[in-house]
């Protein structure tokens, strides 16, 4: 079996250059989130579980919501952890990002897969969930997908139904690149968590650090599991965070911009008649099929030209001819990672 | 029942200015540590789920283990929370830092607790553990008290005997004042966990970074908690823990010589009419028995008078008669704070 840990090991090792495997962005932070965390950095004492008032009055301005709706957690995967905790099952829609997987295996909650297909736009044919709580991930990571809002209003109202958690992962939301957005807080669900992070947004995963936006009680649960492993986060870094989202229009049109381009350059790029895939809505991957290709073997074969990708088998059996490319690097590497993705799979083709 | 979060808001509304009830150090951090944090801050990326290399390496070569016996940690609670999280039942000695407890209840694990007396040092009387894991904690919070070679051998030996994980939170290991010291690396039991942190021997709580030594099979546990909940740790904090290692030993020296002062001056200030403890070996807590008086109704009427002090209450029950000192105030409050607790106590008496 694929094991994600030991490939991604192999690329360090080797010191391949052209990384297109991890979910890493290669834009410099801004320097004047740098700027206020150096210059907060004499606080250094505890804060408070919930996070820092400042930081927490000014994300439930963002979003409109009220402070006790809000609590800083130290990135996103802990907030989903830290949401899923409590509950016995989780739905997700496959193909996602295998750290739900591994998150819910660690804390003993069963895992419930609609599956999606490409020729579906990547939404489930079929939506019948049966976990307490539902994780959507909007723009999606691998496919880059936003939902049209019929399938956002079906999803909801099934789960206000049948009193399920509707945990929103939206670290991507500020990377969208047409009309289309979707956002839980559009909805303000009974039982909700918009999850976010200052990881792709503002390019400081290094940071570690996020937020949760939800009900009231569903916050005070993800308090109390901090409060119960990491008791408080840096202070100093969400002095960072307060800056950051001070910023954010701007930060957000910056970046926007250049996944923007770099997704079209991608998407005419690629050889049409190798690979399959749908230009994403927003994030910065490509979720790529290459029919009749192991997407594994593909990827070791790019080891050996110097470039990386993220084996469709990472997430999950039904997608051994696909590979994630994240569009994490400048225009000259992704110009020579296409042709070397090209040339590899023409070569194999020609075989 | 007494609420630790109410009471540490109102004594933060309040604005209470002798604060003897938080473990937060009011020692200044180095400023070479600091140095290391600000020049590391480039350094925006994902690192590894074990931590920094070169940090694990620096503690290894500390602690005389293999590298792989090393993983880094946002705090120490968070390795207590990664440490049992696989384990049934943890053993507790009593009185113990209430942090276990809310680990432990997070997580489903149950707790045994076997109490202590003042009479008998601190040390159990009766030591028949039945936890899979027992938690050690030496130089002790709240007591002070680093126990006999005696005391240590038997407790190891019975936990090797029956198999038990053996959790030795070692936070306070760099402030002992005298002869005795204790350390589970003494040892080195089949199945163990030291615990260590930078937020008491380098005062910087709010780094959020510890560190656990282990056995291969315990850390590589601790690894993949980390790993399915916050990821991996500011690489930027790690570099500030490679610096703060390397000057360990004046450390050491600077942060026990102002505790031991404080320890010598709180056990000769304390009017021993009133109240009864016995002088620790280490640490910066006193832990403090008013006969016949409640040390929650205490706190509170300290509160009135601008100190804030920890009621034995939020110890366990059986501890209704005491409270703990955290002397991490300046010479000049804390001999205004003893003032204001001899004459409190006092007065109660007097009515």
């Amino acid at each position: 079996m694929f094991n994600t840990y030991e490939y991604f090991d192999e690329l360090n090792k080797r010191n391949v250059k052209i990384r297109f495997d991890a979910g890493q962005p290669d834009l410099s932070p801004n320097k004047e989130i740098l700027e206020a965390l150096i210059s907060s950095l004499n606080e250094m004492g505890y804060g408070s579980a919930r996070g820092l008032d400042e930081l927490c009055e000014e994300i439930a301005q963002l979003h409109g919501v009220k402070r006790e709706q809000v609590v800083i957690t130290p990135g996103s995967k802990f907030a989903v952890a830290a949401l899923i905790h409590n509950t016995k099952c989780v739905s997700l829609i496959a193909p996602y990002w295998p750290g739900y997987k591994g998150t819910a295996d660690l804390l003993g909650v069963s895992i419930d897969v609609s599956k999606s297909y490409m020729e579906d736009g990547w939404l489930p044919r079929v939506w019948k969930p049966r976990g307490d709580s539902i994780i959507l991930n909007y723009p999606n990571n691998p496919t880059g997908t936003i939902p049209p809002r019929e399938f956002a209003d079906k999803v909801i109202e099934e789960a206000e139904a049948n009193g399920r958690l509707i945990i929103s992962d939206e670290v991507y939301r500020d990377i969208a690149f047409g009309e289309r957005r979707f956002s839980v807080l559009d909805y303000m669900p009974k039982r909700f968590a918009l999850i976010h992070s200052c990881s792709k947004t503002f390019s400081m995963p290094g940071l570690r650090l996020g937020y949760v936006v939800g009900d009231v009680e569903t916050v005070k649960k993800v308090v109390k599991f901090i409060r119960a492993t990491i008791t408080t986060l840096p202070i100093f870094s969400q002095r960072a965070a307060v800056k950051a989202i001070r910023i954010l229009e701007k930060e957000k049109e910056r970046i926007t911009n250049v996944y923007k381009q770099r997704v079209q350059y991608t998407c005419e790029a690629l050889d049409s008649s190798l690979f399959k895939f749908i230009k994403p809505d927003g994030g910065f991957y490509m979720w790529i099929k290459l029919p009749n290709i192991n997407g594994t073997e593909f990827a070791y074969r790019l080891m050996e030209k110097d470039v990386g990708i993220f084996p469709g088998e990472a997430f999950g059996d039904e997608y051994l001819e696909y590979f994630r490319m994240s569009l994490v690097c400048d225009s000259e590497l992704l110009e020579r990672g296409i042709k070397t993705v090209n040339e590899t799979a023409g070569n194999w083709r020609g075989n």
